[in-house]
């Protein structure tokens, strides 16, 4: 079965590195499908390649997911594979990237480091390791080659963590950080699902925000329209994140919140 | 047959939203020829998006045009799908911005409300038509399928009308707004080969613009290379707009217009 | 023989340019893979083009490189085609933008003015030739097409020369000009491996680049890993110029390089 490949980089659109890992996928996959899920990350911004490759994950689970936001290229960081237990393939380095997304799509099942002398590549350059050893590791992948051909299994907690934490519970409340703002201004919330389930806001129709000396008490809704033009409201994003959001305008900017902050959340009965 | 989707909307590059769209298009129609217009269009810039779509219509007018510039997202909304008298299929929310487009392909012949569940999709979310609605609606025309199969017609006249209107003649005068400004700084103005026929002139050689205090007397050519280097004029743009531009600067700057500014047009014999 | 069509544009993603080329691509030869190098080369600017369409060419010899930065469009320049001596086919504007780019794959073996007639094609409109003519040349030559039945063949000699030339021997150093700065803000150098080994630098273990009233000794290092972060060096990047860079930051804002500056480089034994 051949997979697709999702593919999300800091390469940005103004160099030839996208098109040219796009070469040489199709080179050694003809007719591969590369599906482009963003690559203007900015320059060695793990945090928000992980959120971009989480929000991949989530939506097209069946694919291998190409994740390249390198800082440490041709240093001694390792270039890793990982099958997560809902069966989703991920390629990257080891620095943290990747866990998120694995996080979303059942945690990690089996980790390996890529050799790429077993892919039959020549010495990888010491620069662009997505193009010499990454972008073909995908590829192999894709068209249906096994993982435990390409490397050799590593134990996954020795794998570099993850560059934001999840939601922690204190008394009553969900201790959370900004995850990531989107086009929009819409401020992602590093709070799943589960999250919300575990601390019994499943049934609340209202949720108080708080961060630094602001506190809001906010409807936690089903869509934008819920609330008139310009009014905040607190939804599921279809990141897959809760996100703070303002109907027609930016969140981000109203309240001046940015990636890494922290912010408080209480569901009221 | 199969038709290739063309794609615009204000999702950006910096989210996955565009390759989700792609990547649910490619798993409904494997090999799926999906083509990207634009996904820059700024957030809810209706008139930008409907401008972006007009262009790729009058180019291809045998795809299906998928275009999603969609501040209602959740609301009450519908999701459209027309076809127009030229045999283009259009698909996206029913918000005025596929209209233009339409009326470069000939008008409105048939216009439908999308059902998903007649598409045997499950409840759409609320905050991501494009992916649960829109984009499979493309995908299914664009394999074959017929508008009929997946919605209600409804008339033509109860949908929400076009983001900018067409130039209005007064007396020797054509009154027209500016479309869209290009990356290159050129000025697009609504006025079309057929609004230059019914005032006599298309055999003009020149043209007086007028805006605010500011009256131009302009060739009005045929390519950039017809005037020096930094000269003003007017010329049909690649867009199918009348098109006022700089050889190798930019009118939008030296002018200040700006999207919807008003301009009058005459055509001395 | 199938090729890739390898595609870099001054044409920005924000208007439906680069989307109509690849519509007019696969319309002519469907299932043709077309790899976006870049579209966001500054408006107009021959320089940045031809660094762009070099690094693409280096790294995809064998496909069809379509490269459209074209200020004269509509004008008198000519539309061309090259081989190069490597096998490479080359399709743009004759203003010196493919240039570079024939240099690296083993310089021009046979050039010929595109006539789009030859194609079957209508009169090209005088605004966008990248649609009319040269899009379709290269999806013609991309689909097995040869070259000598669209053009005639001119004396390479009469080619518009390139927008950047190479390094100068000066006694014991080169002095180059600066290329390109890339994403990273590392500054691309107009050297090859060739002209390291002309100078006898190829064992240097450091090289000393001065530029305006700064003079800096510093590593001919392999991978940025090979100094601490913040730190400056000199390596082989993967475009295939020497590189002036600082690992983990801007090198282009440190020195305040520009291309076009001039810059030279002595290789200490």
């Amino acid at each position: 079965m051949r997979r697709m490949v999702c593919f999300v980089s800091d390469f940005g659109l103004d160099d030839a590195w996208v098109g040219v890992c796009h070469a040489v996928m199709l080179r050694s996959a003809p007719g591969l499908e590369i599906v482009d899920m963003s690559h203007q990350v900015p320059p060695f911004d793990i945090r928000k390649g992980a959120a971009v490759a989480a929000a991949a994950v989530s939506q097209v689970p069946d694919a291998v997911h190409l994740v390249v936001v390198d800082p440490g290229v041709g240093g001694s960081r390792d270039d890793i594979c990982i099958a997560s237990r809902g069966g989703t393939l991920l390629v990257g380095p080891d620095n943290g990237v990747l866990l998120p997304a694995v996080g979303r799509a059942g945690g990690v099942d089996t980790a390996w480091v890529i050799d790429e002398t077993a892919l039959g590549l020549p010495e990888p350059s010491a620069t662009f390791h997505a193009r010499d050893v990454l972008a073909p590791a995908a590829a192999f992948l894709a068209d249906g080659g096994r993982p435990d051909q390409i490397g050799r299994e590593v134990e996954p907690g020795s794998l570099v963590t993850a560059p934001f934490g999840g939601a922690v519970l204190d008394g009553d409340s969900l201790v959370c950080e900004v995850v990531d703002i989107d086009r929009f201004g819409s401020v992602r919330l590093a709070v799943t699902p589960i999250d919300l389930a575990r601390i019994g806001g499943r049934r609340s129709s209202r949720v108080e925000v708080s961060f630094g000396h602001v506190a809001l008490l906010l409807p936690l809704a089903t869509t934008f329209s819920d609330v008139p033009s310009d009014e905040p409201l607190v939804l599921w994003d279809s990141s897959g994140w809760l996100t703070l959001a303002i109907r027609d305008g930016s969140a981000a900017e109203r309240y001046g919140l940015v990636p890494a902050a922290g912010v408080r959340l209480r569901f009221p009965a």
